[in-house]
């Protein structure tokens, strides 16, 4: 970086996100404090992206750095919690333009304004490989009531926010056109891809409806088994419920096999959660208060593991599924 | 990595960390709870380290875990924190043999036990590029009373405990040795760059008696510069004062330009503070209670800067110095 230096990159681009953070110190320190209000617990979440992996290198940097602090958003929003701040250690590449580390910053404020959070601290550091970010997002739930993933019970209800599948075939589309898909929608689902919409409303209010929860990253099936795993429970699908966008259905109207694809794919940062049947009516209202549509698309059994039925109710091979980073 | 994805690599290398930490579920959730105890403000920091900038890629994995720790377990003490525990995302080559890990998660779990912490939560990736590693670390102070660099006043002492250079010359060391070394020696200088002593008894202790406060990691002169520049005030430093080990000055007797070096190479993760005159009593019980050598290096002036005096008073030119990440 010519001219620049570590402590320079942090003053001119990251100090500012730190304001509206008073005991962040503007960055100045080697720490910032937090002091959570009376009566509330403290939600922790990392996640980290690389380029080439979990962005590509030639997206633009403001969307990767929104998308940083989304996905980061959604994992706390599907555990109940209010976004307070965040930490960011940022590796940049030894020639990072410093262009690129502006827009970088740019994203961050847009989204720090939308979603209510500040820069509480981090680290910049050269890298000779890819970018690299991570980031620690810290929210609050009064007491201890954080939602978790082992709270389903044989009998409730299956549910997830949205739409499922669109962060997966934008995804694809980067790559490869879908057959005839209009170019809106082709825009709508590349920007579904980049561009997570978290919870963040629906998240808080289902503090006080929903069993189990979690935010969907990985594939729908894959992340529903982690709950099937921490409950002790089965869960089963029916995929002709689970809730696709007019492009998806597009999609799966000219290539059925696509559902498949839709309901393993990752990306879509929807929360899935349980809710007993009793707390149905709850659970409505509190999706038109958060103006956030929810789907039941299944019910929780006795026994284990994740079951997709089809039209006939018979068992579809979903496959495990699911984004995993060392998979071969 | 052959047979073992990321969700097995949790589950059996980072898992275990996480006992003793009740509210971080065995990472099994998306996320971990901190409840802060009753009048205690958080503070947080976090550092980042990337292979062949941080640490050399044959560095035994253990100590390269440790002393990921230990430069934040640092920075918690320099502000006067207790630690209680971290988050760690964890960037792993594609092709990292399970036994690295393991021996990661070895000197993870070793330097929990020493400085009593617990993982809390985080994530594992995989990257095309070197090994690189973040984390989050927590610490409490009662109430708001983190130590800051701002507070040093002209008329104050500074100060820093332990001694200085050893971590510079260790690395030194790996490249050439320096001549007339005894093998003793050698091998202490390279430890001490190796495995940092983070002073995490002294630093809860010096709340009470230090104004400004922060760790040296970049090189005392650098550093010393942040105090000067946040507190608004001049530090002078004598050099003859800057408390050397047994090893460091062998090195300056047969080189004295070596001397510059101490106190600019960084890697001390020793503590520098500033005190006030009537304060120095409380301060030498404080460092005995600590069981920590403490040196008084200097004075704070009005002004700006940081001046290093030799013998005869004059003002010696130990530049910038420091280690920036982005310096060419």
């Amino acid at each position: 970086m010519p001219g620049a230096g570590e402590f320079e990159i942090i003053a001119r681009y990251f100090a500012p996100l730190s304001r509206g953070a008073p005991l962040a110190f503007g960055l100045t320190d080697d720490a910032a404090m937090l002091l959570p209000r009376k009566g509330r617990g403290l939600v922790m979440t990392a996640d980290a992206i690389v380029a080439g992996v979990h962005f590509l290198p030639d997206d633009p940097p403001d969307l990767i750095a929104r998308k940083l602090l989304r996905v980061n958003l959604s994992d706390l929003a599907a555990k109940g919690a209010t976004p307070r701040g965040y930490l960011l250690t940022a590796a940049f590449p030894q020639d990072v333009a410093p262009g690129w580390i502006a827009a970088f910053a740019r994203g961050l404020r847009t989204d720090q304004k939308r979603f209510g959070i500040v820069l509480l601290g981090g680290d910049t550091v050269a890298t000779p490989g890819p970018a690299s970010f991570s980031v620690t997002m810290i929210g609050e739930v009064p007491g201890r009531r954080m939602l978790r993933r082992s709270g389903a019970r044989a009998g409730d209800l299956v549910c997830v926010s949205g739409t499922i599948g669109d962060g997966g075939f934008g995804l694809a589309e980067l790559g490869h056109a879908h057959e005839g898909l209009a170019a809106a929608q082709r825009r709508f689902l590349i920007d579904r891809y980049r561009l997570p919409r978290p919870r963040t409303t629906l998240g808080p209010l289902l503090r006080n409806v929903a069993g189990a929860a979690l935010d969907v990253s990985d594939g729908l099936v894959q992340d529903l088994g982690h709950i099937a795993r921490q409950s002790g429970t089965r869960l089963t699908i029916e995929a002709g419920a689970v809730p696709l966008s007019p492009a998806g259905r597009a999609i799966v109207r000219a290539d059925p096999s696509a559902l498949g694809r839709a309901l393993t794919a990752g990306d879509d940062y929807e929360i899935a959660f349980t809710v007993t049947k009793a707390r149905l009516g709850a659970l409505k209202a509190t999706a038109h208060r958060a103006g956030v549509p929810v789907s039941v698309i299944g019910r929780v059994e006795r026994g284990a593991g994740v079951r997709v039925l089809g039209a006939g109710g018979e068992v579809i091979e979903a496959g495990p599924g699911g984004f995993d980073h060392f998979a071969r």
